[in-house]
């Protein structure tokens, strides 16, 4: 039963915010003067402040992990399935910090955050960003909360880069790293589902080169195909047929019904698609993407991963799907093998799993009992 | 060296149009009155009629599949690589009729052609059809041509379901099906990626739900998308590796370079997105992909595939190509299995190949030699 009441969920959770004043240098060459990070905080963070776990979000997500914002709340946070009282990151035993990133929609300053110097939505002009600007201003959000060492940081898909970057750039601050379903560096495939997403929000003539929201519209119907794109690469090919199969929504397959006839898979991904454009920014998704396709774990080490690893001190965890073909096992397992290159401690699993990279948020038993452990050893330590 | 006067190559070729009046049944239900079909035939029809070839195309293919069409053509036939003297689908041997398909926009009646009945363009009012149809006004063809059956009816993708409903509509009409790089009927996944790209289509304010021939505009953009998707399904992870990489097309990955620095496999991806679109029917695009949609080989034998191919005299070859991830070896190995189970004869062959399902228009080894084999065979009964 999820429910705020559940003994194994944290609750009802209050976003906080963190507004910082000193400005923050990017990646690209500018700074940020001022901005704001929402956070969500469960959990207690010990005398020892030793206790704190960083969860970091993937491309679409934002603050809220775990819990319920309200008891009316139907659904909980997107980890919920593995942060709480009793689960895999217990907060009996952690301080879980989870933000939204610099960039999005969901509280954190971002491209439809007023920009103090025109008094206008960024819109495009906010700076583009790469996952060392969110690990710097994540480190800001640790100084604020008076977090020296992360006990881990953690994080699937995009999140793992980001913990893999948090190993390279931070390394005394940071005890273990938890890498989940992603990889050193985009492939040219995904790379290419990204510009096709991309595209679809830039040739929607409501993007009006960015400037939407001064003009009270949203591309809806490009970030819709662009979710519907990135939808498909979610999944794997085995779980859509178990999902849908060629199951019709409506209408039959015998003559005279073209047009009615609607195949499951395809109603399915026009409500993905149209769900999302209703709740998230094109701009922030335009950025996201960009931040993504930008990743390359080892390109300042002369594109050696085991150099670059062999500046990191914490143990790692790295975990990956079978069925994963956003971020195959076999993108984990190079990266188990740079790290053992790089004589660091890691751990890996590869969980077999039917439901592609989308597994990664699923309570598939293995996969549970894999990070459970792991983090029984993270909260040895603390 | 490619050139009409290459003495592998079929020369210059004309086009030839051919027209019925008599109204053809559809499976839809609805009749069309007249209708032109477009093709081209290379090599001679022998004194029995019975060397005679049938090359069905795939998704966006046409009737110019060898050959060209002036001394100055710098492209042959998009299946240049094995039609011609010499090379697998021998014209010394055979007379090989290719064209394109009803619905299509290179030459034979389509949506962008003038409805009789209204004297505009058909546009998005082109009765929808199935591979059934092509069958069915291939077979009418074949009787212009004096063809009474087919030596061989050869196709890739789209082209080989339309083989294979040949061989179960006609089977006194069809003496070998040569079945490359197909599936019995679509996946979720591909259902899923041809709505994206209908999606893409019918989102582009140019569409104009349909009917932008009258406006004099083209949904380029929403084309283009279509494109993108389907190009990047056609490719396999390891070609796209291969020919991209990471590699950058202009800038460089330094920070402040955001906007300037492009990805290769992006630049390539909009190329041909933007090519296509300038060349192919919109409206033509969506008739296709719902025909392979549709496309359900044994849906009226129980959805039972032994049943279906039960109906079947011919002799069959299948070929799948091992990095195809749109119709994957397995896809080809549920033909082979219910073939065999029909008591029919059939060779198989997996080839391996980097391409994906690309490979089927390009000249590997093991796949040229495979069909040279095998054609040799049909040219022996002929």
């Amino acid at each position: 039963m999820n429910s705020p009441a559940d003994s194994h969920s944290v609750g009802i959770v209050t976003p906080q915010v963190a507004h910082f004043d000193t400005p923050l240098h990017l990646a690209c060459g500018h700074d940020l003067p001022t901005y704001d990070l929402v956070y969500e905080t469960y959990g207690e963070l010990n005398d020892k402040h030793s206790n704190a776990i960083l969860v970091c979000h993937a491309l679409s997500g934002h603050a809220h992990a775990a819990g319920y914002h309200s008891v009316d709340d139907k659904k909980p946070g997107w980890w919920d399935e593995c942060i709480g009282p009793g689960k895999p990151i217990d907060t009996n035993n952690f301080f879980v910090v989870s933000l939204n990133n610099l960039g999005g929609c969901h509280g954190s300053t971002g491209p439809s955050s007023v920009n103090p110097a025109t008094g206008k939505p960024w819109g495009p002009d906010f700076p583009p960003l790469r996952a060392r600007d969110w690990v710097n201003s994540q480190a800001r959000l640790a100084d604020y909360l008076g977090i020296d060492c992360w006990a881990a940081v953690i994080g699937g898909s995009l999140g793992g880069m980001q913990a893999m970057r948090w190993a390279l750039e931070y390394p005394q601050r940071i005890r273990h790293c938890i890498v989940i379903a992603a990889a050193m560096k985009l492939s040219a495939q995904n790379l290419a589902f990204n510009e096709v997403a991309r595209q679809a929000i830039l040739s929607d003539p409501e993007y009006a080169g960015g400037h939407y929201q001064e003009r009270n519209t949203i591309p809806a119907q490009g970030l819709a195909l662009a979710r519907m794109v990135g939808h498909i690469t979610y999944l794997s090919d085995n779980a859509m047929a178990s999902k849908f199969g060629r199951d019709l929504h409506s209408g039959s397959l015998e003559q005279g019904d073209e047009g009615s006839a609607e195949f499951q898979v395809q109603s399915y991904l026009r409500y993905q698609g149209s769900q999302f454009s209703g709740s998230f920014d094109a701009n922030t998704y335009i950025l996201m993407t960009r931040a993504l396709d930008y990743f390359d774990l080892a390109r300042e080490y002369n594109d050696d991963p085991v150099a670059a690893f062999g500046h990191t001190l914490c143990s790692f965890l790295v975990i990956s799907f079978s069925t994963d073909w956003r971020f195959s096992p076999q993108r984990s397992r190079e990266i188990v093998d740079a790290l053992i290159a790089a004589g660091r401690p890691v751990s890996y699993a590869e969980i077999e799993a039917d439901e592609g990279h989308d597994a990664f948020l699923l309570p598939i038993p293995r996969y549970v009992n894999v990070l459970s452990a792991y983090m029984l050893r993270v909260g040895a330590h603390c």
